[in-house]
């Protein structure tokens, strides 16, 4: 029998027309690897749900092909679901120091110790149909990488997350040279991220960041200094303790995920903290303000981080006072703006002097690729197929766009949805059928078991609450024998509402007698009814569509 | 008896440390005079709230003394809270043409027909204590006007919502020899806005729209055109009719605040239309594409707004195909980033082109002073007293900043909050004590029948649900009669977790039990009892916090 011509089989279990969860699968062979794992945030219509994870399906039914987990870097939306894949998959992870490090933290929390492989920078795996090479990128948190893939069909690209960065702040620049040396070899396919696409011009190095703190230091005397930024970003973070240093400032850090990533990265190599140049957060009020610069979580405005804890007067070691200086360092996630502008509000009113992203100043730069990059490693890899990955449709149809201008023929990007499979031979590639995808909520400890219905009860009741009637009667009779009994929650203030109360309950017992009277004894009509009639005359009276629940108790 | 000194009051009832909602009070002996009554949209955690309108309590208190309402402009957040305010005052209303059109079409809605006064900009209205004059001003709506306020004790000036258009599209420039002129005779106290604070330099004209309209519709050939703007900002509409007519284009207009703006604005004679340049949507199927311009309402991607509706393809009328050009004319409001979002990429991903504000065009300019141009308020005005309004705790104190770099002393800008009485007489002005002042939330018919306590209630059941408990018992022995039964609703979805829910019963069950045998029928006891069972049981399980409910049903 001839052997079957090699296919790859591509399919993202997240990523793709939405923001975080990045997972792709790559499938050849009895063999399958999976770049990332990572968890998304949930939407604001996602009502209690604490973490979105991808549906790992597809994955359960083809469990023993699965050879390895490949990781970019150590971003939540890349790394944050492996300790829920880890629940049912025992699978080798493999990744670069810093990214490992960070992900057993979290494994910890999770009581999870699964097989960990670091791999370096340059270094190739090796399976029966696929070889893959780390390459070194730059980003916002350190150590990230590229993966180029060698399979029987071609060579494969994935960029992972990157920016173009000349003069990083620690370890190689983005290694261009490799990618031009993949392009000569010839790429087959790249998976390339989208989420600058929007954004002409080049991103600027992180080194600039490192320019201003200084500037800001120099112009802050005798201000105390605090800055709040991302925990990961290990960049940064070096930049606030070079600067720190040397304006003759002690470093402090506060947030439990920033001492987390300061412990490990110093632990690692990442950052390098001079002795006796970090204090504990506990000992600041031993040094005046001008020998002091505090690192804080919370520059989203989350409001259990520290940062908005401290703007509330509610954080226990840190007091904002009108000789603090605030630096926020990010740029505000959309969706967050109004969480951190009540932050700066806050700050503000404590009197301190808040300096944050926004027209007049530029103390943040994106960890992404913007339009000019995006070319640069097109134009670099020249790859025959390109599927744009990482981000909402605008941005994968922008990427295609951008493509196609370079002189990439349309029919050979693909813009695809999650679960979508792209089948690669040495001949073609084209999008043939779906494997089960979609969103799998974390509510509490519970994977899963929160769906649409109960979304959507959670929606009706924070709109416009809810009104239960409770009413016992007898089996046979029909004979009201307790309540009814009219009870709301988030409807109206019922203490002010008496009278509408009143007026359902009288309203609820009308439809009952009515019933009674007729012998009617069906549970779910006189259910039905007195729902349909309290909605109406509750819609009648105040416009609003409380849930309506009705509860009868039998007696015999 | 010697005459008391005339004092000033000055008291904000809406539009400080907040964004909306604009309402300000002047008092003077037995005189007041209100400028604007707006309304301002719900926050995140004001679930199921349709509005918020200002507390009138000081206003119910002190009603005869109020001789005037007196607008600035025509927008939701200056004239949206009349409806509510004419419920309890009857009040003569002033206010310019367009601005009292754009009124009467919203009380219609509401059958109220008070009285309405046109003034001309320019024009004086003189009462006992007050004498106001109507200052043109530009803005992103037509017939904008400041107010002069000639007090006894000094002239006060109200800028409302300005910006320094030179060059606007229809009426008069922004007044700025009045503004001079008013500077020369000694402004006392100046009311200005601060939207922009936040952003340097200055804000481009609004005819800068109208030049890459032109281009973009230049480019356009075959494309039908569609753009989403504000209802209310005539200028971009007529700047969008104008673009149409030069390309050959008809007009037709989609959405009922776009349809009811154009209908006053033309009848008003603020949008010039040529006889045959604009159509009804009925009739777009009539023309080929490239004849065609649809201006809609939905630049905000609200859900119910008629480009939402097309996006998702439930629009009636509007089709959205692969040759379509959708341009959006407007900023995206903090807050809206996602629903915006969301609409781009529908729209694409039904083939439309999409053009929308960001770092690649613009199509948009913003309606309120930029740093610079408040820069030239400030020198024209040379007041001696400032009250930053319009904006939240920072954009005041960057205004007060900024008035302070400009020469001002500290003690005379007063940044406050509402409800904070501001007192001046011929020698000083001071903060002195404060009057009820609020946000009053408007669910369906109701105003101010949800409060805090409702709104928490349905921020628990938004997060985890609840849980019902009910049991039917014998009032002298506690004898159970029937149930308990556990419903459950947002909680988790109770097919498949019927063991928790059993587990549950038997929990209640137990409980219940134990009272029996104990003969405990002191009912909150009970309630209390289950409730906590069930909870810490819940928790334990789930990590989640359901509201839970006990309802016993006593029968004797």
């Amino acid at each position: 029998m001839a052997a079957k011509k090699p296919r790859l089989k591509v399919v993202s279990l997240g990523g793709l027309q939405e923001i975080g969860k990045n997972m792709t699968v790559f499938e050849c062979g009895n063999e399958i690897i999976i770049i990332d794992c990572g968890v998304a945030f949930p939407q604001d219509e996602m009502l209690g749900i604490d973490l979105v994870i991808p549906d790992f399906t597809y994955l359960q039914r083809n469990k023993n092909k699965i050879k390895a987990l490949l990781l970019t870097h150590g971003h939540e939306d890349h790394i944050g679901s492996i300790p829920y894949f880890l629940r049912e998959f025992d699978v080798p992870i493999y990744g670069t120091k810093l990214t490992l490090g960070l992900l057993e933290n979290k494994l910890k929390e999770h009581r999870l110790t699964p097989s960990l492989n670091v791999v370096e920078p340059g270094e190739q795996l090796k399976l029966k149909n696929f070889k893959i090479e780390f390459i070194p990128v730059t980003h916002s948190i350190a150590d990230a990488v590229a993966m180029a893939i060698w399979t029987p069909i071609g060579l494969v690209v994935h960029t992972g997350d990157f920016k173009i960065d000349y003069t990083p702040i620690h370890g190689d620049p983005i290694d261009l040279s490799r990618f031009a040396e993949l392009g000569k070899e010839g790429v087959k396919l790249l998976l390339c991220e989208s989420t600058n696409v929007e954004s002409p011009g080049y991103s600027m190095s992180e080194r600039t960041v490192g320019q201003i703190f200084q500037r800001i230091f120099d112009e802050s005397n005798n201000q105390r200094i605090m800055v709040a930024t991302f925990a990961s970003n290990i960049h940064r973070l070096q930049q606030i303790i070079n600067a720190a240093l040397k304006h003759n400032r002690k470093t402090a850090v506060v947030g439990r995920s920033m001492e987390n990533a300061v412990r490990t990265a110093s632990e690692l190599g990442y950052l390098k903290i001079p002795k006796n140049s970090m204090i504990d957060i506990s000992e600041i009020n031993k040094y005046t303000d001008k020998q002091l610069v505090i690192i804080t979580t919370g520059s989203q405005g989350e409001p259990m981080a520290a940062l908005s804890r401290m703007a509330s007067g509610e954080h226990r070691q840190v007091e904002i006072k009108p000789n603090d200086k605030v630096i926020i360092s990010a740029s505000v996630i959309p969706g967050n703006e109004k969480t951190i502008g009540r932050v700066i509000n806050d700050l503000m009113r404590l009197g301190a002097e808040v300096i944050y992203e926004g027209p007049t100043a530029d103390i943040h730069v994106s960890g992404h690729a913007k339009i000019e990059e995006l070319k640069l490693i097109h134009a670099l890899l020249k790859p025959k197929y390109l599927m744009p990955i990482h981000g909402e449709y605008k941005h994968l149809k922008l990427h295609k766009d951008l493509a196609v201008m370079m002189g990439m023929n349309k029919k050979n990007v693909f813009v695809m949805n999650i679960g979508d499979v792209l089948e690669l031979t040495d001949k073609f590639a084209k999008m043939e059928g779906s494997v089960p995808a979609g969103q799998v909520f974390v509510d509490g400890i519970g994977v899963g078991d929160v769906g649409n219905v109960v979304l959507r009860d959670r929606k009706i009741l924070s709109q416009d609450g809810l009104i239960i009637v409770v009413v016992t009667m007898e089996r046979q009779s029909s004979a009201i024998i307790a309540g009814p009994d009219i009870i709301s929650r988030g409807f109206v203030y019922v203490k002010e509402s008496e009278d509408l109360m009143d007026e359902a309950r009288n309203i609820t017992m009308n439809a009952l007698e009515k019933c009674e009277k007729n012998h009617i004894s069906d549970w779910s009509y006189i259910k039905n009814l007195i729902r349909d009639t309290l909605k109406e005359f509750v819609w009648h009276k105040t416009k609003r569509r409380p849930m309506i629940l009705t509860i009868i108790q039998n007696v015999d």
